[in-house]
């Protein structure tokens, strides 16, 4: 008799399967303000291992840490016309506080371009306060007409990165460095997941920005999840709020600047590249748990070489959870574990026991390995690692086998029903975007034929990776 | 010639030394919308240390985190009576959002609990869920009409922890463990403050709250700061937000909840327990920057050395900043460190290393010692060591000079001009809190005679602490 399956498969009905995912693993909850959401305990874990590992990065790249404040006065957004067309709809606005109605009204900040910018103009004098190089990890509100747990919520986390530069050439190579050794190679070695990095068109770019840079990330469905983005935003900004500083010469000019963001919607894209029909399966290097030791039944020596186990691999700094709930089914348990996609399972029980035996099974890959007893501590180790490799290779494969190179719009669009197309530029233009945007389609980032970031849209022989995105 | 200080002195006014301080050690800027603040990368950095010390601890205490919406539906705070009447005046409220007026307006958020209390009803079923445990990080908005950097913003960043029992003996043991193991025992050994741990009288309790318990700690000027509270609420959320489980006899019972919330506040309070006339003094354990090696000159050696000192102690896990802007005084320097309240500074100059000497100074004491340049790391890591103890036990003689035990509330009145009074708690009563209070006088928790914290507030021979307070 076949069970009915915990989830909807994802070849049934993929958004159903995302939905059921996030619920059954208690990962999220729909807040009670439309489009808000509560997270729950396991995926805030998750978080916090992404986020730390990201600040890691933000650090090493030299920016500092600061904190700007939520409430930002609307007349702050007027300033730079393209940034307030860009968010006004989206915008939410606060008129009363202390029991009165506001002179002026605020609005929770959409992100914090104008009230940082105009914080750098105070701060920046001369040349030798640049580079400024701030980050800040936030909440930011934007109204949601189609929320969608962790991908668009109304209320959302996310590092914003701000800075500051003397020259168009340094903003520029920041704003690269960034794309490539925080974003891409985060998401890359700790979460697992392949990138496209790469340059967006000019219709795809960030209001306000000269050049938006993103790592584009393939989801099991086919369709592309826009993972991070780092902005060029010229002197646009800098103009708009004054930032201006003191060459070597003692010339005003102004400052070129940059910003940079990623979210919460990460935990959406992680959930989406490597989940399957059991669950989640989370890379080791961010996993809240990376091995979980399953007493199967409490005989014998069973709970005593359960803790035994467990505390080895805490000993080598792996995070264990021993889980004796030995008043819950075995089955229902194992299941537990595979919804919330922990990397490996150490499954402790009485009748392997007999045999100086205990089971390991890997959350990547259908068989269990039955080991002696001796030498199951190293194995289970070693198996993050090869579940960490497994997880990416598998996303790049099923990457691979879902891109075709096209020559025409037309079949860009037959391509992109089921993965990503990638054409000549030159064979799309802007008029070829328009025509894939009335499909739902976009061209979700420029290539060099090499695979490297361009540093011009017009460059020769570019490559648009065309698909559909969250 | 005297040079002019860099600050106002303390002695001369308080207030005005603290708000100099925050400007010149680039703490924090206001914000443009008032009573809200900018924290800049120096203070910053210190919150993240103060965040992690105390997020251990949680964690240590069995909480998880999670994070819960910012916006709140007004209705939810209507629910508990007495909860809205401590709120509503300081309540920011969105009405527009989306481009159109809200059907019901949304409160951003001033604490969690009834958010929390919502999802608690719906995640706890039976006793075996319970104890539930949960922590957030999060920004609240509290409108201030009399605000001031870090002590009293509009909005401020905390962890509010929310809790859910089977009765009410483990809600009050839960209660008292955050308030020892978490917040007193920070403050203490991370913080370097000795607090009066106690509990609040009637009057001063949270709104809703069956019990308060709570942290204060002396500033420099004798006056009281709370710097973290644990509440037991016993059942009244639980009644207001249907917190039910069923018992192990299928028995539905309300749980019993806790709350408790530290915050940026504690970033005012670390300024005025240990600052002196020239700066900060930033206890070892939460400084962003432990140990600053300045090069005096760049001149033979001086760069080299400057930089081995700066290495070894990096090895030896010390969070090190080598200053070597020499373009810039080395008087200026020094007092920017001083300022910034660095606990240890070594000064590597090419005079002292003609002779194989540095010259090594502790930010708590006014001699710099000179030193072969083989004993410096050494000494430099143990005086960390010796600055976090020496700041602890200057507060502490400190808040003990100014304490006095009175018996009558006048002269309670007369010994908070300058710090606190120690009065049995008998001889004051409610009455006494009344006419305290006319002169912005409260008592700042009650004691047992042995210092620790009381089960009741009827208990025989209570000691209230009176004082002033931020």
């Amino acid at each position: 008799m076949a069970k009915a399956p915990v989830l909807t498969p994802q070849s049934e009905d993929f958004p159903r399967w995302y939905q059921d995912v996030v619920a059954k693993a208690e990962l999220a909850d729909n807040g009670p303000v439309r489009g808000t959401m509560v997270i729950r305990p396991y995926a805030w874990a998750l978080w916090e291992h992404m986020q730390a590992a990201v600040d890691r990065r933000i650090k090493a790249a030299g920016a500092e840490n600061a904190y700007f404040p939520l409430f930002i006065p609307e007349s702050y957004l007027r300033r730079e016309a393209q940034h307030v067309e860009g968010f006004s709809p989206e915008l939410a606005v606060v008129t009363h506080a202390g029991g009165k109605e506001l002179e002026e009204p605020i609005v929770v900040r959409p992100t914090s371009e104008t009230v940082i910018g105009e914080y750098m103009a105070k701060w920046i004098q001369s040349y030798r306060d640049l580079p400024l190089l701030l980050n800040q990890w936030a909440n930011v509100v934007r109204w949601e007409l189609r929320p969608r747990v962790f991908l668009r919520t109304t209320e959302f986390l996310w590092q914003e990165g701000h800075t500051a530069h003397a020259t168009a050439e340094d903003a520029s190579a920041y704003a690269l460095r960034i794309l490539h050794d925080v974003y891409a190679d985060f998401m890359e070695t700790q979460l697992a997941m392949p990138v496209l990095r790469g340059r967006k068109t000019r219709r795809e770019r960030f209001a306000g920005a000269v050049n938006t840079l993103t790592c584009e990330a393939m989801m099991g469905d086919g369709k592309s999840l826009q993972m991070g983005t780092s902005h060029e935003l010229g002197q646009n900004f800098a103009k708009a709020f004054d930032i201006v500083y003191s060459d070597d010469a003692g010339q005003q000019q102004h400052a070129w600047t940059t910003s940079w963001g990623a979210s919460t919607r990460m935990v959406g894209g992680l959930i989406m590249c490597h989940g399957d029909d059991a669950g989640l399966r989370v890379p080791p290097a961010v996993a809240p748990i990376q091995v979980v030791v399953l007493l199967i039944r409490d005989e014998g020596d069973a709970r005593a070489e359960a803790q035994r186990i467990a505390g080895a691999l805490t000993d080598r700094g792996v995070r264990v959870r021993l889980d004796d709930r030995v008043d819950t089914g075995f089955g229902r348990r194992a299941v537990d574990w595979e919804l919330k996609g922990v990397p490996v399972r150490v499954e402790v029980g009485p009748r392997d026991l007999a045999e100086g035996n205990v089971t390991v099974a890997r959350r990547d890959q259908p068989d269990k390995a039955t080991l002696p007893l001796a030498a199951v501590v190293d194995h289970a180790a070693a198996a993050l690692d090869e579940v960490q490799a497994g997880l990416f290779a598998r996303a790049l494969a099923h990457r691979e086998s879902r891109s075709a190179d096209v020559k025409t719009v037309e079949e860009a669009v037959e391509a992109a029903r089921t993965g990503f197309a990638r054409i000549p530029y030159a064979a799309l233009g802007e008029e070829g975007e328009n025509r894939l945007a009335s499909d739902a389609i976009t061209v979700r980032c420029l290539q060099r034929p090499d695979g490297s970031v361009p540093d011009a849209d017009d460059e020769p022989d570019l490559v648009a990776w065309v698909g559909r995105s969250y």
